[in-house]
């Protein structure tokens, strides 16, 4: 299902090759002012940048076709619409009886009884991340909270200044590399999600694991917090805004949040399509075959993602925050 | 909220020290043959067992209330009670203005105006999670899909007869101490999890971080992945019926199970109940001060949390299972 | 499903034969004095009280198990439990074989693969509203609106001075009547309901259908404003707060209300279970029969309907309201 | 909220004056083969034809832009767009200060803080509904039943006859007026609708009341039935499959369709707009004032209103059918 939220919810549609991929959004604030030029700026930071990035041109280029007069939202859904780039489709029938090794085809196949458009990848392409930066940038000038993210790791690399090298010596052996993307909420008030279901733990990993790619999620320290003793864990409370000494827990106690910054850690898998041949199952000779994606592929998406992650979880966050409101007294 | 699913839909309520907690499962195939001693036997693995564990007495002990006649599911919401035994919750008024370091006292109080039920930890107890174990035992009955948990870390160790001396050690401390949960799932179809938002990962996530303690969760090889490339990372395909070779990807492509064994990494944080002398915010005294909390205290859940987590993800794949077969072609 | 309401929600269970009835409410706002006073005289309301009513005893004991302490809402979900009575249950058996016309009995077997707890109706039992009226009189104590209800027809009859005779003179006949509710909310507020599929008409529709024996609602002046040209049937506006000389369109224009009093006519459907012999199929006999409904009827539950009604019609407003006030500017 | 349904799931958006509206519609079964031309034979039946209808020309050409690859559905959301034609929008300013009495006009200026769209009526347009006709036209194409639909009644006239003349009458006189619409489902199966809340009149009433206009929605004889006793209105089976030889119920016991014909009368009110001189607020003057409405105005919607009503059936009976499926014994 392609719907998210319960009082800021956003529907999606769009495959690769069809004409456009969309995003309706509702349930902004009325009169909120839509700044075109900050989701540009946000857009901006999803597409590939450097050399060793994917050579699509994905313009990008998005038309707000309802939902707003003179700037201002007006209280129905606000509709944005990208249209979609025709290239070429060809090599991806051929996926469809030697499919990619990590990627949807086989089981899209299956579960779509064929009918898919995989052209492109289809429902399942990157590119409908668009939709959710666009969606977050709106969210994000609704919220009083502060987001930023960054690139923690690239492989094993932790230090910053390697991370291009690294990005690029991948992409000269046609292989592929994942990453680790810290998300960062500041400016948090204390009390956003609700247990049991609604921990805000559960809302944003549901959503950021929304986002191809997300093969892991944890908070705070995360699973590197296996390494403490609960006497180190836990967060000293060191005023009555619960401000905390350290922040193991990522800003949330019993999935509400604390007021502290939030903090996210998302496992980016390495890029599924490589251009080093692989060994997967070949329909028509039923049996395993080599395989040679063609094209020019990302070494990484970890550039580029981080934005979208964001997103994902300002979208996030603005549901809860509309929640919370809902319940506070006068 | 406190409800969860869309076609298999739970609702619970609980508080620690109230008269009982309970559960509302509704969505059961009619017929289903209710197997009360197999819940019993679920509800078991989540009870302290081991001398290291908290000495509190949980009976667990549940009635069906409605929903069931002669132990056939009637298609009416099946109704589960257990009645909560009383303890004494002198030291929870403390804790309201001594507010314990990981817990949700302080952001309890805030969310809660105050009114919440703070005794026993309130509506935030892990007791509530036996009725997560009741849920799951009753969805397993009507799933065609084998499910099994174990332990993979306690601490940094991952030697499995190490497990029990290192609680051991750190209950003796008087300290506490995480672990990491592998889920897996057999006899898998391919098929579950609808793109773009409800992929398998995102629902899994969403209930799984549900589960009081629960701060990472990743999927087959997760984190660990980093120092993958993707010419290794990527499951070889060996055949039609999308049998991968390695499994990395934990079952599931683009959102969707593949029909491979779904693996799942939890974190389990220490618990944040210890006897150790702590710092926290003394709100009476309006500065910072010493804490000991009384009690017996577990050194961890790890030895009972796996069979929760396992339920969790059965009431998720139940959901899932039924939403799967609404779109089947007859 | 057996659930309603996005931010006040509610989950029910209950099979008539079976051993209690319960209602789990969320989303209350902490800190809500809960009267259980008030809950006793809205249930009272429900209970036969007329010689011309049935003669089966209902206490209606409820239970507040969950939720509160002191008589406050402490924001967790408030659990409600009615204990069932135990009747007779010889007859319902033969209603699985002769199926009453106009009731479940036959659809109910079909759905259920004859698992179903026919016992008093089950699951389909009119004792079930009583849960509605406990979650309608709490939400009430949160809301600024002021309802009512009243009989307005009782088979064509108007004149309330005649609506005793004509009960009695039905059930003398051990036959049955319907009639018609108008429930009335004043000191309403405009901007509640969203369009387009939460327009305020829906969302009140869509709970007050659930109230069993209800096969009508309508509006304001209602179906009877066919006999209007537009020029009479609309609400002339007298003031800057949406105030309307007239009030055919019940409080609500374009969905959403617009702070005059909400009108609504429901019609309550004859009883279903009369004494008069009736023709039916006879499935162990494969063809027609005559059937004799045993026991004791009401000649209808118009007299009772009406505290259900209105109080479902307070579930979905105080529903509405949390909505409201989420989108509220400060 | 612009979305609606469970598995069979919709999201629109539109407003009058805006570049265009537009459907997602997600839930399609993969490989149902979308018939274009069905669907503008359903549009056109939405379109005024008679010369006492609207003289306003709208093309509703839509354009479907994902979703569908050599006219059968992928499975991924379905997309439909309709342009907007410019019309002039001078006269809807002047309504925000002398608002049109029985529309929105002042109800949403207040809901919306003065931001929303209002030209052409913006988001509360009847335009909107021809989104609705192409869900419903859709949801036809998937399922096994027979919809149709016919106006039952032009102001009190019962005779079709004299439907025309009425009409025409009516628009000489500048005025307008009301109807009945009687929908009927035939080909119907036993089973679909789950109490409590989701009976299938209160889902049917829900989707029912969104269409602008209707005001009134009763099953079976309806409000008629109040002429009824019991040994009147039951329904009497007359074989295994349900089949009675009354319908008064409508095709509904419990809330669960019967297998019998659905037969539903919907009330639309008079349109709003009229010719005639009439009273209403003018908030500058601060008092009432008389206002022209200017244009060329239909008499009423009564012959256009049938298609969307039975579309919107169609959507809420498909959704229905995929969770009456998710249950299904295989």
């Amino acid at each position: 299902m392609n719907r998210y939220g319960k009082l800021f919810n956003i529907s999606i549609y769009g495959e690769s090759h069809q004409e456009s991929m969309g995003i309706i959004i509702d349930g902004i604030i009325p009169g909120t002012f839509i700044d075109k030029k900050k989701i540009k700026e946000d857009l901006a930071l999803r597409r590939p940048k450097e050399d060793f990035e994917t050579k699509r041109i994905e313009e990008d280029e998005f038309v707000i076709k309802s939902g707003i007069k003179n700037d201002y939202a007006t209280g129905a859904p606000l509709f944005v619409e990208i249209k979609n780039n025709k290239f070429s489709s060809e090599s991806y029938d051929k996926y469809q009886n030697i499919p990619r090794p990590g990627t949807p085809d086989l089981v899209a196949k299956q579960k779509y009884y064929g009918f898919n458009d995989y052209r492109g990848s289809g429902h399942f392409s990157g590119r409908i991340t668009a939709l959710i930066v666009i969606a977050g940038s709106i969210a994000k000038m609704m919220l009083p909270f502060t987001f930023s993210n960054k690139i923690k790791q690239v492989g094993l690399e932790k230090n910053e200044s390697n991370f291009d090298n690294i990005l690029k010596e991948t992409k000269n052996k046609k292989d592929s590399i994942g990453g680790i993307i810290e998300l960062k909420v500041s400016n948090m008030i204390s009390g956003l999600g609700s247990p049991f279901f609604e921990k805000l733990n559960s809302k944003i990993a549901e959503i950021l694991f929304s986002i191809p790619a997300v093969k892991g999620v944890d908070f705070g320290i995360g699973f590197a917090g296996v390494s403490l003793f609960g006497s180190e864990y836990n967060d000293p409370i060191i005023n009555l805004e619960n401000k905390t000494k350290t922040n193991n827990s990522g800003g949330i106690n019993g999935g509400i949040s604390n007021g502290n910054d939030i903090l996210i850690n998302c496992f980016i898998k390495p890029i599924s399509s490589i251009g080093i041949k692989q060994k997967t199952y070949n329909i028509l000779k039923n049996k395993m075959d080599d395989l040679i994606i063609d094209g020019n592929h990302d070494s990484s998406i970890i550039k580029r993602v981080g934005i979208v992650l964001e997103s994902a979880l300002a979208i996030c966050l603005m549901d809860q925050y509309l929640i919370y409101k809902a319940y506070a007294k006068k």
